[in-house]
């Protein structure tokens, strides 16, 4: 996702904060990066139990806060790539 | 990294040997996927405790080795993105 000028920082702690009881909702892995070049550019990496507990999380009370909290400050310019995680270390 | 046609089943296991020992290296994550649509295409997600232990990884013989037997069965098309984990869930 990308950030407004000069939010991304801003952006990070919300989303870190929103780690908080994931693994109890079906959450293996969820990992916020930011860009090493573009400074308005974040990264998350999630893996999940299965399709059903993401789209379950969605709806949540919490997490659409924390979408609602995060959108200001986030262009609406969003990319996504739906994989199946096969293995390896940590997986 | 995209694998030549009907060749994404042998490159797989392949990744998945290579995931033997990486921790002692210093690796923390190695996430091997498949795309979910594109049925030629594999993602590697690896997390590093440095970008120097990855670059010594890829010094090693058997590190060469390995890319050395994948190779044939890949078409050459890699892309990558360079990213500084910040927190998370598993992170």
């Amino acid at each position: 996702m990308r950030a407004k000028p000069a939010c991304r920082d801003r952006v990070v702690p919300m989303l870190l904060a929103a780690s908080d009881g994931l693994r109890d909702i079906g959450c293996d892995l969820y990992l916020v990066s930011v860009d090493a070049v573009d400074p308005d550019l974040i990264w998350v990496m999630e893996v999940w139990e299965s399709k059903e507990r993401h789209s379950s999380s969605l709806e949540l009370p919490a997490t659409k806060a924390a979408i609602g909290a995060a959108m200001p400050l986030l262009t609406g310019e969003f990319t996504g790539q739906e994989l199946e995680v096969v293995g390896g270390l940590g997986g």
